[in-house]
This record gives C-alpha cells, structure tokens and sequence, in this order.
C-alpha cells in the first residue's frame, strides 16, 4: 500500500530503463493511469494482461496498444476462470444496466468474478519473482469500488502478507514484496484529473462490461456509470467511444 | 489451519454426501491421503488438479484415478506456470538427483515453482466460493518440507485471511473460509501410517519430480528420496514403481 505519488527509493538498484515492476493492466482507465504514473517514476514495468473467459477481448487488445505506448513488456495470461462461472462477467449471467448509482454501494454486483483479484496478484507475485521485481502495481480503488471486496485496503495489506511468505523472499530475508495500490483512496474524477497531467489518453482505454462489435462502450453498465461520473466531475469529455451518442456525458 | 483429524462440526450444514469442500490434489502420497481424510470426515470434494507445464503428466492421470477412487469431482484446470518458468518442474533446469537428505532443509531448491502455492490455493478459492464451501483442503507439509516457503504454516495462515477478505464471506459475514492443512506438522511417516489405516493404496500415487514415460519413479530426486525414507520409518515397502529395482528401499 502507498501514497498516491509513485516514488523509487533513494537506496533502490537500477537496471537499464530503472527497477523492474509488475503491473495488472485490464487496459481500463485505473491501470492505464496507474502505468502512466509507474512508468513516469522510473520503472521498467512488466504489464500483465488475463484473458479469462471474457465476453469480449477487446480490452485484452486495449492493453496490448497502451502496453506498447509506454514501453511497457507485455504478458498476456491465459485463465480459464470461465470454467469457474459464478459470474456475469465470464458466463451467461445478464449484466445489469442502468442500475441507480445508490445501489452499487450495497451488496456485491454479478459482476463480480469469484477470487479474481487473488488470482491475478497470485500470478503477479510469479511474475514479480522471476523478473526480481519488488513492486507489484494494482489499480484497485475503493471509493467507486462497486461493491468488490477484492478491491478493499484490508484485501491488498493482507496479500502483501501472502506475497512475502509465499516467495523467496520471505526466506531469504531480501528486499520484500510491496504491492502498490496507489489509486485505492482515489474516485474516478481524482484518477482521471491525474492521467491528464500525466498525458493519458483515455480514448483507447475500456472500461466498459458490455461493449459492442466495434469496441464500443454501452454506457448504461456499472462501470461505464462509473467512468462517466467520473469525467463530469472533472469536467472533462471522455473521449471514449460509446454505442449511442445520446449516452455519452454532456 | 486444523488439528490432525478432520471433523464436521457439530452445527454444519449437510448436503446429499456431506457438505462441499475444496481439495488441491496432486495425485502425490499426501494430497491423495488427504483426500481420503476428507472424504471419510463426510465431506462431498472438489478435487482441482492443475497441468501447469509439467514435463510428465503422469501425476494428472493418477490424479483423475484417485479421484474417482474417492467419488470426488475432478477437476482439471490448465494454467501456463511452464510460460513464467524459473522452476526445474516447468522449464528447462536439471532436478537435482541424490542430494544429501541434510541439504534439503538448507535454501530454495531449484524444483521450487513460484508462487505456486498461492497461484493454487486462489483458483480453490475460486471454486469454494461458486460451490458454496467454506472449507479448503491443501496437503502441504513442513516437517519434510525440503525448503519450500509456500507450505509453512504461517504462509497458509496468511492465505486464509486473504481468503476472507478476498470474497463474498468477508463481505456478506457469512460462515469464514478456512484453509485446512491438517498433514501440514505430520513427517511422511506418520502421513503413511495414517494412510494405511485410511486403506490408501499408495501404488496409485505419485510422487517424483521425474519418472519416465512408463511414470516410474526415479528414486533418486528429493521427492522420492523424502518418500522412501518415510516408508522405511514407516517399516513399510513403498509399492509404487520405480525405474531402477535396485533403488527401491530394501
């Protein structure tokens, strides 16, 4: 867990392009961001990507783009999580549109895949200890968190424990594992405000549940509610591309 | 964590078997006495057995036997561990053969997969969650545990506060997940003799971290060095086979 700016430490060992880093990237608004602001403070960023059984690749193709742009290496990880099911997300369950922002606070959404952010780290924390990174970067928040428990501060401390028990390092005594969720305490409208200092551009980013065909955003999923509050509070026209233009924030 | 014998309690829920429970097996000598455990306790099993780059299969074909064996659900899920590498068991580092038993307790030996552990117990995680179990079956040991930080106890404490934060349980307040890891203070010999009254039939498991194309042991890597000497305190005959007669304990 972290402060919101990314900082290397003074006593840190540089390699060619600074330490290395692992870091989930969904190809969403959060983890583009989040790569923005690692990438920007001297990492060498390894940026993993999960194909599990979503309905749609489009943001596995996203990632791929945004990797690229900031010199990130790219790993793109098969998981079969929809052999799992128990989610909107990977299986048939419908996803809910148009949801009142008030009830997305409360209870835990189909969209929720069961264990997922464990998996990733778990597969992050392999990565991290393979490539000798220290760092583990996550762009989880919990402020429009949506009701993923996954997504909690309690969540990232308590797998920080997990990662520097499970690995070499907890017995070798070496540097430990951190992972780093620097967006956690920050809303939509905080990230977005801070990836426009950083120059992101959230066009290519997808947030989406329920894109179309082309990509496109359906603008009535929780997600896409989420992100489009988010930019009306920052007072900025997400660039993004939707399904009905109608949707798309004033 | 957990005693030695496993339970029902008292006040748990009972399905048609038994209530559901979660069990990692490798088709090795502990999960597959674990299983037996399990399954005389009443417990109705989810056997997850991974394919995660192995050089041999052989254990995922002895896994699926004993499974059945028990009238467990199996359930195979392949992960790409073989694409993180870093392990003598999934890329292309030699397994080390007749080290002194006294050097096993000493370091990280090469056959250490990373994150393995944890990359498992998520994916059980997973599966507890979508069919309602709160109970997590893993047969790790720490008294044989020839140096591998992801089977000590305080890694699977750790594992089973994530656990609970991670899902719905943590969230919802539902009965807590528990990680149980009964063998986990048990050497091999103790492991075996409690198989033995459990009616396991060891010729079925598989414990080498290289057999041959037949699956017979090599009798020479830690595994099955660790093996041995457990059947020999035992004062039992190890009736699994091995490549070389002459390797097999008198």
């Amino acid at each position: 867990m972290d402060d919101t700016e990314i900082r290397i430490g003074a006593g840190e060992p540089r390699g060619p392009g600074g330490p290395p880093a692992v870091l989930l990237l969904s190809g969403g608004l959060d983890s583009t961001t989040l790569l923005a602001q690692a990438t920007r403070a001297g990492y060498h960023v390894t940026a993993l990507t999960f194909r599990y059984g979503q309905r749609h690749r489009h943001e596995v193709a996203a990632a791929s783009r945004i990797a690229a742009t900031y010199g990130a290496t790219h790993r793109i990880v098969d998981i079969d999580l929809g052999a799992i099911g128990g989610s909107a997300l990977t299986s048939d369950i419908e996803i809910p549109k148009d949801r009142p922002m008030e009830s997305m606070a409360s209870g835990i959404p189909v969209t929720y895949v069961p264990a997922r952010n464990t998996i990733f780290l778990s597969y992050a924390l392999a990565w991290a200890e393979v490539v000798g990174a220290r760092d583990i970067f996550i762009g989880v928040n919990a402020i429009d968190w949506s009701g993923y428990p996954d997504c909690r501060p309690e969540f990232i401390a308590a797998f920080e424990r997990v990662a520097n028990l499970a690995t070499r390092a907890g017995v070798d005594g070496v540097t430990p594992i951190r992972i780093r969720a620097p967006l956690i305490g920050m809303t939509k409208r905080d990230i977005i405000t801070l990836g426009r200092t950083l120059g992101v551009d959230y066009a290519t980013t997808t947030s989406c549940y329920d894109p179309d065909q082309t990509g496109a955003a359906c603008g009535r999923c929780d997600a896409c509610q989420l992100r489009q509050k988010g930019f009306r509070e920052a007072e900025l026209t997400d660039p993004a591309p939707y399904q009905h233009a109608s949707l798309t924030p004033p």
